[in-house]
């Protein structure tokens, strides 16, 4: 854990071209690049193909094990990112849980506003559950809005009438879209990648007339009862660190069970950040024992 | 994680005759016979001594590797339990971990009120360090007080200018002795073991005069910059359940490395019936792993 790593990617991530809040279709266009900038490992696999109706991209590599999932859910605030984008980091979470990842390209704002993205991810996990795959050999994993989006998933899982996944695992989720967290005002000045600004820009793109405390689109305000075994981590640098704090509570507050890991000093979804901070390697490795250990689990839980 | 278990032990704590807010001696005798009717495994020894001054229990198992030590702080809302009381979950945590436990016989309220458990505890620490100890080869484990007082002394031991430990560990930490949060009524009819009233009148014979927000006595009015590495345990069916998630809460927003893990419908100090419950064994592993593996960072966080 080296200050030296992390002052290096601060310097790069406020220096760097990404505007959250900027004009849409420069900001996919540059985010594109920054999440291609370093090639795929070799050994990486990735398949385009659809389920459900939504476009998804799998991805492998040699350790696959094909009786487990992952339902790999993009950031970039509900208007930029892909399923292709993401996969660098899903590789590296498939890489630590032995299962594929499936990840979804949900329709975007300001194109497509909520609930699009909340329909494309159920859509996927309902096509999983109807070729046979069990509940319990699925697990969630999201980072940003897309760890949000895993939380509302499953609450859209749950008042659907679908069994819940094995798990689920977020990146510095976004779970607050009324940006109201103290840390949207005390953590401004350390995060090097998010403003409040930026988020609120996105938030109206997103939810047009939808009140921004709508379960679906706000999992901090949902009904968290019932909801899988879900595994949280954050940096202490992010105006989003709240919103972690917050998801985990409701969630204690609910009976679920939960496990929240807080970074010191790291910024907005770091694990992606693995090749440049020590930090990022052994988080992915926290949040894959978590999903494995979950999978083990199976047989316990379903003979409460 | 049997539904069977966690009722059966239910039951056994609702008809126990501990009553946290009823008559000193009795509570204590009654708290002893509690946690002594298990006897200790044939394979822990415990030993008297004193450290600076202050009793303490030395708890020991075969597999105890003297290069390093826990510093325990047992639970009984500062006025009942003693460090004799707590061998047996010490050594489930020493047995974890490869390192004595020290625990620690602090002074009680209402006879000792505030601040004599954190100058004891303080005290204990000073003494390790002094026979020269290195900092980064401690721990320190608490239970229900005993956890808010771990907290309470790292702010401590950072205000009289002493090194942190490498990691401290919390079982249903009690760090907020206003007894104010949100858990303290919602949680009341499922906490088997703790009631606000309880609390309330320990709270007052620990501080007589004290404010109960003075950080040394409730840590999540604290600064907790700079703190060691934060593991928090805490059962869903707790009036505590919010002293926790504020702890973490707090730490996060003072960039300290938490981790916080909430185990749905179980009671105060599950860990404590790790023979009755399955879940009792599964955390304690996991709060081990987190002692073990900060240890092994040790080198790391120094080069910082």
């Amino acid at each position: 854990m080296s200050r030296q790593q992390r002052q290096a990617l601060d310097e790069m991530l406020r220096h760097g071209p990404l505007d959250l809040g900027g004009e849409v279709a420069q900001q996919r266009a540059l985010f594109h690049e920054m999440m291609t900038s370093i090639p795929l490992p070799p050994d990486v696999k990735t398949t385009e193909g659809e389920l459900g109706g939504v476009p998804v991209v799998t991805v492998e590599t040699p350790t696959t094990d094909p009786a487990s999932v992952l339902l790999y859910l993009h950031g970039g605030a509900y208007v930029i990112g892909s399923a292709a984008d993401a996969a660098g980091l899903a590789a590296e979470v498939s890489r630590r849980t032995g299962a594929r990842a499936v990840c979804v390209d949900y329709r975007l704002a300001p194109e497509h506003p909520f609930p699009a993205a909340v329909d494309d991810a159920l859509a996927v996990y309902r096509a999983l559950l109807d070729d046979g795959i069990p509940s319990s050999a699925i697990a969630f994993v999201g980072e940003s809005a897309g760890g949000g989006l895993v939380a509302a998933t499953l609450v859209a899982a749950k008042d659907a009438g679908l069994p819940q996944p094995a798990s689920a695992a977020v990146f510095s989720p976004w779970a607050d879209l009324t940006v109201s967290g103290d840390s949207a005002t005390s953590k401004t000045a350390v995060d090097a990648s998010l403003t409040p600004e930026g988020l609120r820009t996105r938030a109206r793109d997103y939810l047009r007339d939808t009140d921004p405390t709508t379960p679906h689109a706000s999992p901090v305000f949902a009904d968290l009862t019932g909801l899988a075994p879900l595994f949280i981590q954050v940096g202490s640098y992010e105006v989003l660190l709240d919103d972690a704090v917050r998801l985990a509570a409701r969630a204690a507050e609910h009976d679920v069970h939960v496990e929240l890991q807080v970074w010191p000093e790291v910024p907005h979804v770091f694990q992606a950040f693995a090749a440049l901070l020590d930090e990022g390697a052994a988080a992915l490795d926290a949040a894959g024992a978590f999903i494995r250990a979950r999978w083990a689990d199976g047989a316990d839980t379903s003979g409460e």
